[in-house]
């Protein structure tokens, strides 16, 4: 795995909620520029409050998360704690606060039992070591079942990510929590305006079950270690990261077994591509009929159907395809079967074309199980 | 049960699908005023094109509905069977083939066997018997579990409504298939006032997975043998009609085990309220919560957060309180097991207080269990 040069890493087992690490900071021995984005939820956790106020400078360092315990809806006490937590790591790294990113994911509504966080946060700078990115991914898990972490060499450097989130995905301003480190030379504005590009093509076009996290953050710290690289070599690295990430998280979707892939083009523009092929990759009806193998391919006509405010979709001109297999309009007889034996594989394509203009959008998400339910139905108790 | 006089049905099995009844037809004896409302999907089927012309002339007198088959996405060849339906009930029923209101609810992308449908329109009108409204209900049923039929009396006659639907549901302009039949006498430009609000605040109220259909239709039929009655009550004993066929369905909802009920209090405006009380009761987060009777009060909050474009909701500001306990803000530890308890119950209601104005809307839902994607994985094979 090509890795960044000049990343400490600590990853702890805190004791939050079960046996599993919980507690992972990563720091840049040498300062950075910084991009980030969080989530539009009106009901944000101290934390992307805190976190965002940091990211403003594009500066950060550091970066500090905690999972198993989302801090949210915790009042005036989770507000002091996230700022303890920025100012504790702070501290003790010797940095300043605002170099300081603060994540937490996990179960809403519960006070973060701070003196389990305080212990890992005492450990700093000891225990940090050279970058372990893999491990970092894997504290910050919850009901992920895989880490996620991809890298992508670039310049005389590396980028790599690493991301948590399997469910409440439907991002919409950033995602989940990713976070990317390179030792690429890139000037913050510039890094700012190639990460809000990359991910809004890729984490802002994943959806595994509609619902929108309270503390969604996508991040990426550059310390400039390998000096500087092309810049359109950089996007195309990162795009590719984030890109494999998003493809990772929804097929990590809760109880999912396949990944589903909705593309819409000769679109109106790449908003209309995206509500279609959102309404397509989000309805409970098409997710469920790709779990059962059922090639009731009309659902995707009633999910294109409910985007009643594109008013230039005439039913009449739209064409689906599953698979690569003609569905609609009706020209022939469907091959239903051709239809079922594409839904049985572990990479389900569905194509769209409006006809309305020349615009595309690819999302992704994950078909709808029983497991999700069972997952879901039991997850704070 | 209450009945209006004057309305004849036939309701019977051709054989669409299954063994149960598919086909049902409900006419009046005399000319009636009407009113229709149907859904605002971009992908409707045929039926509703026909029916919606039919519809505007506010003199609908029969009703033909047919199971098991939505005749949606069926080309050319599906509206001209839309039409021959109509037609060739208007001839049988000596009625204008714009009184014929035509309803296909079922599959999606399959042609509709005519052979079997004009079987049973052939039986008209010699097979029509004095209105078994039950059993017009049953006909129209497709994965519902109980036939949906409730009747009111007014001034010297009676409100009947009939209803299916239990996914894919979630109305915008009209709802799932509801026909109400009365034999007060009401001119067709207050039935028509009276409907839209009856529906807007009833049928456009209930949720059970965030889909639209193709097919949606609600209709009401007014023969007026009972003479005129006061108005107020006409609204009054309607709105009962369909504010207990609007629970039924989503107590009826695919794999349901618990009806949600959402108040959402103190709004900006009604628009408001009611988009921050389907956040909730659409959030597959909170369903499976509910299903789990799981107390995971924190999911209702991440459910507000979601409307994003609501800039004027503060997070310090919302309260909220399920089954009458307070949850948030947190101002004590919450009664877990008291949330719990009231999970485990047949009607859980979830209260919202915005704090942004005095507009109120209430909203119904259910719950999400594995039994929903288990019918819905194999409902076309």
């Amino acid at each position: 795995m090509a890795a960044p040069a000049g990343f400490r890493s600590f990853t702890a087992h805190a004791g939050i909620r079960d046996d599993t690490k919980d507690f992972a900071c990563v720091v840049s021995d040498s300062p950075c520029t910084s991009a980030a984005v969080f989530t539009r939820s009106r009901f944000v956790g101290p934390s992307v409050v805190v976190s965002r106020a940091h990211a403003a400078r594009g500066a950060l360092r550091a970066v500090v998360a905690i999972s198993k315990n989302a801090n949210v809806a915790t009042g005036e006490a989770g507000l002091r704690d996230a700022h303890e937590i920025a100012a504790t790591a702070a501290r003790r790294l010797g940095l300043d606060a605002n170099e300081v990113l603060v994540a937490t994911t996990g179960v809403i509504g519960r006070p973060l039992p701070m003196d389990l966080v305080r212990a890992q946060l005492d450990a700093l700078p000891g225990a940090l070591e050279p970058a372990d990115f893999t491990a970092a991914a894997e504290a910050i898990m919850t009901t992920d079942t895989v880490a996620k972490v991809e890298s992508a060499p670039v310049g005389n450097g590396a980028i790599v990510g690493i991301a948590k989130g399997v469910g409440m995905i439907e991002p919409n301003m950033a995602t989940l929590l990713v976070f990317c480190f390179t030792d690429a030379d890139v000037a913050q504005s510039t890094l700012d305006h190639v990460f809000r590009r990359v991910v809004e093509r890729t984490f802002n076009c994943v959806s595994v079950d509609s619902d929108t996290s309270t503390s969604d953050t996508a991040a990426i710290l550059a310390n400039g270690l390998a000096g500087p690289c092309d810049l359109d070599e950089f996007e195309h690295a990162l795009y590719g990261v984030c890109e494999r990430l998003t493809k990772a998280i929804a097929r990590d979707g809760e109880g999912a077994t396949k990944l589903i892939e909705v593309t819409v083009e000769h679109a109106r523009d790449e908003r209309q591509a995206k509500a279609v092929a959102k309404a397509i990759v989000n309805s409970p009806l098409v997710k469920t009929a790709v779990a059962g193998s059922d090639p009731n391919w009309g659902r995707i006509a009633m999910a294109i159907g409910k985007c009643e405010d594109e008013l230039d979709i005439d039913q009449e001109k739209v064409e689906i395809a599953i698979g690569g297999v003609e569905v609609y309009p009706p020209r022939r007889a469907v091959d239903l079967a051709a239809i079922e034996a594409h839904f049985r594989g572990d990479d389900v394509h569905i194509g769209v074309r409006l006809h309305t203009g020349e615009a595309t959008a690819r999302v992704w998400g994950c078909d709808l199980t029983a497991e999700y339910v069972r997952i879901n139905a039991e997850y704070s108790t």
